[in-house]
């Protein structure tokens, strides 16, 4: 699943020069595509000169576009010209060196040459006879990352496990989700589904309860277990196991834990690890016949480097693991690798197999949805690429710890920062809270960076979040001096809106 | 949701000639995307020479490739050359004019080159501020869309309803068989999710019956009725009827009705209009409380023309409606348009409405997960290309008229034509079955087309479907030159084993 930019008139194009009708013309896609890559080389060459975060007011579109679709055909040059000038302005630019907002959606050069091979050749891989490569080449190259990641053989290939590429993290705990469900269903009998609990902490993506609502387990038995800083989020095997003990005292049926290897509204967390007792969790998962899906879909990334391994140490007590290589993996959205030990609980929930889908090879194969255009990039160069972004987001740490009206909100493992400006008033959490709403808004409206925000412990907290491909310290260094100049400014107003009252 | 190919080792386009890390560098972009342009424009150029159907056995490419990934960079050149030498041959050509199989899934000049601009800016949608654009385009266009296709103004945006892209067929049907879940349980009660009875031919889609399985409703109250040939193989509001009193009678709760503009095994067809009574069964549907979803996933596109319109007449009785863009509609997979008349029922069912979603725009859309790569080509040209397919698959079927060795299986509404070879034996149902599958083999193997089958009334059927955009006459008259060889020395070598017994 991808959201995307478009083109929205390119009835030309459907038409030689002399009107003919010709979808597909070798040469005309030639020349067009050459005149699409210098207005993307172009774009990323003035990507600066846009605001990052658009500055347009819901509903400007409707204003610029006719009402229905244009009954003309229109030259190429005009339509590109349409895109810079009406569609570009409501673009908010993830690949500007000034985004840190949010997560980073990696774009690089090989993941835009996957991208073009993939749309050149535009197969259906619905089965391995509908282009083989696709089914192949997607096994293949999860077994490299695999490996490149050290997981256990068991989410190999070639054993009873596997990995298959989803459109997002979410769409992946769905998939293992409804497994899980199904899998303790046909022990206990479908007509307990309303009894099925599931576990994580509220530091788990709202994804988890989605995919819940969904598979139709009730919201009453999603355990979103609390956590604060004192364990610095994480949620605590003890608080875990006790849950559980109450839940089956209570007649419900435990089925899935999601474990999360995430950017807190803090920082990167690993609810397994975080207690210091490294597999515990996932040994009260395992002794409760839960199904454990690790979520690791930003921090995935960073554990290519030998350094940040650990965080995902326990993995070998997972069911499922997952990270998203459009994040931080230079590679297009939309890209999530999923791994699961046994595929068959993948199969059995999500496969149905009508006649049309019978031939002459039956390859079994997991329910997959996206494919491929993972890049592969080597692997030393991925290391030194996050390593520079976490060295970046440590300076940023740095500046904010010598700026005393600031704060960092929490501890920072990897690329991304939580910090605060600290209000006159300390004690008046409103007025921080507000203050810091009103710097987000006037930092992010000089369209010079976008930084996002999240609550932790009912604190406003602002996210610096590191991992464009495009930044440098340059970039870091302006958005640190834009935040604080505009925290100057709302200071000295404050002050005098005091003054004056 | 896509599958796609790949490039598998991209690893040299993270650096820069001297060795730096430049993942995203715009010179470095322009270079290495006009080489891809040339390397896609002569794919297409040569596609006729590939064999359609991919001939590999499975497992070919892990002998082809290492064990885990590449540690050197290599040039463009040299992965180009693998894609090439190790990729292609175990690609099934979907975009070859040879191909008559499964579906059209289109791409085109204009789909290829909205493609680029999606992956060139690669944003993630995921709220209106994440890019304004994204949003606001997805609803224009789907609004012209419907337009185009005379869906009644329920349906558009700027009213309770509109239009969003999906994946695929089964993502909508998914959508929206939660939202319709969902509805009925808030009147209910949740516990009474066991009870809730969906109903569809036996011609719907086998998502259908997926997104049973996904939403949890009791496959036992998947009611999947009968048709067969007398009626054409649509569903008669009589059984429809007559199946929602005996669940009602039983204390069960219909719900959810899948209407299916479709090609059959036979033909396109549509269960609504198919016995004459043109909004009969949508009035069952309402009359009951059902939603009633139509899906018109590839049919879809020939509605814009106005003499094939009227398949969809009776859309008004419809809670919603789909069309797959990227089959006949010459947009790249994947794109599904998706519209309801009540965008609260599905925001009501997949919202949720975390912390990091909150900003100064808080703009109500619906669910979405795909976006904008439609390529809005003028209607006139769509219609012209439509008819085209259509008219190919006319002379298809008078070729097999022609024979009398073959048979029409179905009566052809559309460009699908469903015929098999007769035996000489017309008695022995088995020993046509099995004819008529040696025959698909021995094409299909010959590299030179590629078709698929369906089973019919017990029947094993051939599908030639008339759909990639670089189809013309010649490549029809060719096909049916090879099938009728084919033929000719399968019945020669029977006829040779029968007089050897």
């Amino acid at each position: 699943m991808g959201f995307y930019d478009s083109v929205y008139k390119m009835g030309l194009l459907l038409c030689d020069r002399d009107g003919g009708l010709k979808p597909m013309d070798a040469e005309q896609l030639r020349e067009c595509a050459h005149e699409m890559v210098d207005f993307i080389a172009d774009y990323y060459k003035n990507i600066e000169s846009f605001p990052v975060l658009s500055q347009v007011q819901p509903g400007y579109l409707r204003e610029l576009l006719p009402d229905s679709a244009p009954a003309c055909p229109e030259s190429l040059q005009d339509v590109l010209d349409d895109v810079q000038n009406k569609i570009l302005p409501g673009v908010t630019h993830w690949q500007s060196p000034e985004y840190f907002a949010y997560f980073p959606s990696n774009s690089s050069v090989a993941g835009f040459l996957g991208e073009m091979l993939s749309a050149g050749i535009n197969m259906v891989g619905f089965s391995w006879i509908t282009s083989p490569a696709a089914t192949e080449l997607e096994m293949i190259v999860l077994d490299w990352l695999a490996k490149a990641l050290n997981l256990p053989d068991e989410f190999l290939s070639q054993g009873k496990g596997g990995g298959v590429i989803q459109g997002t993290a979410s769409e992946a705990v769905l998939v293992v989700l409804l497994a899980a469900r199904d899998k303790v269903l046909r022990r206990v009998g479908k007509d307990a589904i309303g009894k099925l609990v599931a576990y994580s902490s509220d530091q788990t993506h709202s994804a988890l309860l989605k995919a819940c609502k969904i598979a139709g387990i009730h919201s009453e038995n999603c355990r979103v277990l609390k956590t604060d800083a004192s364990s610095e989020y994480a949620l605590s095997p003890e608080s875990l196991s006790e849950a559980i003990s109450q839940d089956i005292a209570s007649g419900l049926i435990p089925f899935f834990l999601c474990a999360t290897v995430r950017k807190l509204g803090k920082c990167w967390y690993y609810i397994i690890n975080s207690c210091g007792s490294s597999a515990s969790t996932g040994k009260i998962s395992n002794s409760n016949g839960l199904w454990l899906h690790v979520d690791a879909a930003y921090a995935g990334s960073a554990c290519i480097c030998p350094e940040f391994r650990h965080y995902i140490d326990g993995v070998e007590e997972a069911n499922s693991f997952n990270m998203n290589a459009h994040k931080w993996f230079l590679t297009n959205f939309d890209c999530s690798a999923l791994w699961v030990k046994d595929r068959s609980a993948l199969i059995q929930s999500l496969s149905t197999n009508p006649e049309f889908l019978q031939n002459k090879v039956s390859f079994s194969r997991q329910h997959g949805c996206g494919f491929q255009r993972l890049a592969s990039p080597l692997r030393t160069q991925v290391q030194a690429y996050i390593r520079n972004h976490i060295e970046l987001a440590r300076k940023f740490e740095e500046f904010v710890k010598l700026d005393p009206r600031f704060e960092v909100a929490a501890r920072r493992n990897f690329s991304l920062v939580c910090f605060r400006l600290l209000p006159t008033d300390q004690n008046n959490l409103e007025s921080a809270n507000r203050l810091n709403h009103e710097l987000l808004d006037a930092v992010n409206s000089t369209g010079k960076l976008f930084i996002s925000h999240t609550v932790l412990s009912n604190k406003y907290v602002l996210r610096f979040a590191v991992g464009a491909p495009l930044t440098e310290e340059r970039h870091v260094v302006a958005a640190w001096t834009t935040l604080q100049e505009k925290a100057s400014e709302l200071l000295r107003n404050s002050q005098d809106s005091s003054a004056v009252v």
